[in-house]
């Protein structure tokens, strides 16, 4: 863990946009929610404009939840002794006094929609690009993928970055996923990660599984007539700092040649895995999962979220006992092997940036000197 | 929070009486029960002469609590090892020993009984002065007032001083509990406190809402036909250190003048409320809602405990969700508005208070000695 | 609590053979489980050679706990991404690596099995010699004597010297067991312990009730025709570090004479309880009650385990509640009482064994050079 930063050097990267909500939780809870992102308490809700706000979830005058109040046009009435917020944080009523003291205010955060998914910008509001959000474009693609009818939500009791690290090595397939979403334990010994990029905010590699029987998420979903056909599955993975994943599926014909072949002989699947630290113990985890074939057929979506709700208990199961095992041993080192290549790279560079951020902050600059002097 | 005095230093003023529990609590717990005030756990017992007793709910020989021991006559014995206390903390048997030591006992406290209440003193026996308990005269006026056949218990996951500023601001009342002990808005705004009165030990205020609909509380037990009549409804209260709030309610048809127009006319409540902490973070809250009019019709008090206990459940969603989000920001400094004059001042007080007392405390003056050289 | 020792000074004993589980809890968990000793994680498992081995629960890569992998022949998998450990705690296979870095590895723990529990050597192995093991003989004489089909096991949240501590005073016998395991409150005035022996490594002694009534549980399992003859009832308890408890029960006539008389004639228990830290708050605790008489008559045994449950629950609530306290209390200095002697010999000798161990430790060494420079 990058416990190694503490007392007034943060622990997360702010200077980046994180997964937030996805649009269709705060319709579900009449437009404003809680939720807790960075160890930082938020209200967000959506105003007469159709615009997003995020606000710290504490009413400056007694610390009472904004997000039990009330969205009143673009503003949120605190519900204890009804003071009202714009949207940039500042408090415009106080019922029964007539002053409002400039002082009256909470912190506002950039907070974006994107593909149905809320993107909230923790740092400094000046650097805040919205371009720089990344695209999965699939969500709004509805005529070429078909997703679930909303995206889905899980919470895990483990640091974002043990998903991380689950996602950033797929011979645990093998081993976890047997059943579900690998198919046999060869997967570990006879596939490789390929063509590993390493980039400046994040990787992406390639691992073929070539000549195999159709994985068990998949064979569910296919004509049952072609189960016993070979098939080379490959998974084009790409994660991005803080926690972005998204993946690349294809089942082809055993034999397929991407120059040579037509792609639609092959069946492809989109999938977005969006992890966002709660705290430094705890993890937001938003995920779809986004079919390319027979659009029409409800069924699959269906079969496709079960079977994949299936592969993430596994995972649950594994990562949130690696995080009681971690918080009872904070002195355990990890060992990497040849596997870890892509994940390494991963926590070099968020690292990286971490140390980057912290040296600019003014706390951590005064803390410095002083250790000087 | 008063956080700032630590260590050595206590936290909570001693030399005052804090409520404790209603007798009747004891009498439905064999006579003796378990109850932490001021992070102290303690053994609270009916002796035979029906006086009451309180001392550290822990045997001096191995910690065992004594609250779940068996009351002998004025005694009461720890079921472990059999050790017997007498009421003044100190063994008086030890099964199969002959000679006790002076040195096992455990400390005793005063506590009395008043309207029914159980008053402890945690600080300096010598300074306790029973008359100096607060006597709410409408416990012990059965003609005049009906309450509940039992006084009532509620447990906050909050400190005791988030439910005192609680009632010490009643603008709360508009926006948290519209449709149980409010019934508008409007109240915030159209109606303020007058009257304030700081004293030493409290504070108290009116606050009249002229020419309004019955609360719905109250127009449950009022007859149906009078429903539409406009009311003035003044509230008159009281707030004492450590956590006594008593309260006067007159709901007068409308431009009723007290010093013309005769009481009779006017229907009103009675109520009291005790903070206790028994911890920081946690609190004791007894209660008693009285009303003076159709004495011998027992619904009236149903109805009561239910509107009051719906309007409390409105509150406790409030502060103990204020209670999470001020221990994940310590850093948190309230700003205050006008409406919070009454309050302020009793943070003040209990303030001067206990830094009063820690000066006093030899242990804390060593400490200070300390720091000067 | 002996919690004067922090920092690098270790809290346990780790010279000593732990109760670490029954064969039989492996038997029934397809061969390996999870079990905290001394505050460290473990995996148990059994061999394909009917062998032990107890490794860190944390495989060396991510923590991943081994307890939930896979033994194959003498090793176990982690099903995380698939690393084989051999019983020493090495790494021998890696899929789809073909280099294992000799740092590949998990620490191994001496586990051997005797009596069909499995005993753990925590600290150095070089140390560890399995004759050192109290082999408490009736659970290997299925002929003379007849216990529960499998051990027992029970979980404390409380330190295991709170139960040694209760099993070296049976005045509680009298308070906390009158009706079950006890008879009557006389036997804490009446009785006395006798013969204590003090040793380097425990203590044991014996109390002798003289023409009494059959104590409740031993009612329950004798004719009925026999209820109202008076007995001598002896019980020989022996305690050694860290948590060893045995005990030898006879109920003989009254006035029976162990140098004159038969000892056919009396009825006979064996009785074993093994406290093992869990954590400093938490203990394992596994046990067996044995009889001596109508060996062939099953349900003595089971009417044996209810009447000794219905008495370990009555302990259990003191004990944990003394914990509670305890922890609250940090300040508590425990007085001893004159039945206290063989337990205080006890926590002597634990204290001495503790701070030797801790003298040797060089990382101990290496903090006392520093605070004496």
């Amino acid at each position: 863990m990058t416990d190694t930063l503490n007392g007034h050097k943060r622990y997360f990267v702010e200077n980046t946009w994180y997964a937030a909500a996805w649009e269709t939780e705060l319709d579900d809870n009449d437009g404003r929610m809680a939720r807790t992102i960075c160890e930082t308490p938020l209200v967000l809700y959506k105003t007469e404009n159709q615009g997003y706000v995020a606000l710290d979830d504490r009413c400056c005058h007694r610390a009472a939840p904004l997000s039990i109040g009330r969205v009143e046009g673009n503003c949120i009435r605190c519900m204890y002794h009804g003071l009202l917020y714009d949207p940039s944080g500042k408090v415009t009523e106080i019922p029964g006094q007539s002053n409002i003291p400039s002082s009256m205010k909470v912190r506002s955060y950039p907070l974006c929609s994107k593909g149905g998914m809320l993107w909230i910008w923790m740092g400094d509001p000046e650097l805040a690009n919205e371009d720089d959000i990344y695209h999965f474009e699939p969500l709004s693609q509805p005529d070429k993928w078909r997703g679930f009818d909303k995206g889905d939500y899980l919470h895990y009791d483990a640091n974002w970055l043990l998903i991380v690290d689950n996602l950033s090595d797929f011979s645990h397939v093998a081993f976890v996923h047997t059943n579900t979403l690998g198919g046999s334990e060869d997967y570990a010994y006879n596939t490789i990660p390929e063509n590993i990029e390493k980039m400046d905010n994040g990787f992406s590699m390639e691992r073929w599984d070539k000549g195999s029987k159709a994985a068990p998420f998949h064979a569910k979903v296919i004509p049952q007539d072609e189960l016993d056909n070979p098939l080379d599955r490959c998974n084009i993975t790409s994660m991005y700092i803080p926690g972005i994943f998204l993946m690349e599926t294809i089942f082809a014909p055993a034999g397929w040649d991407a120059e040579k072949n037509d792609r639609s002989l092959c069946r492809e699947y989109r999938n977005c895995q969006f992890m966002t630290p709660e705290t430094r113990n705890k993890t937001h985890f938003f995920w779809d999962y986004l079919h390319g074939f027979d659009l029409d057929n409800p069924d699959i979506s269906k079969s496709l979220k079960a079977s994949l709700l299936e592969g993430f208990m596994e995972d649950k199961l594994f990562i949130e006992e690696q995080q009681k095992l971690l918080e009872e041993s904070p002195d355990f080192v990890p060992r990497f092997i040849e596997a870890d290549e892509a994940f390494a790279h991963f926590r070099r560079i968020w690292d990286h940036r971490l140390r980057a951020e912290n040296e600019a902050n003014p706390l951590v600059q005064k803390e410095n000197k002083k250790r000087i002097l």
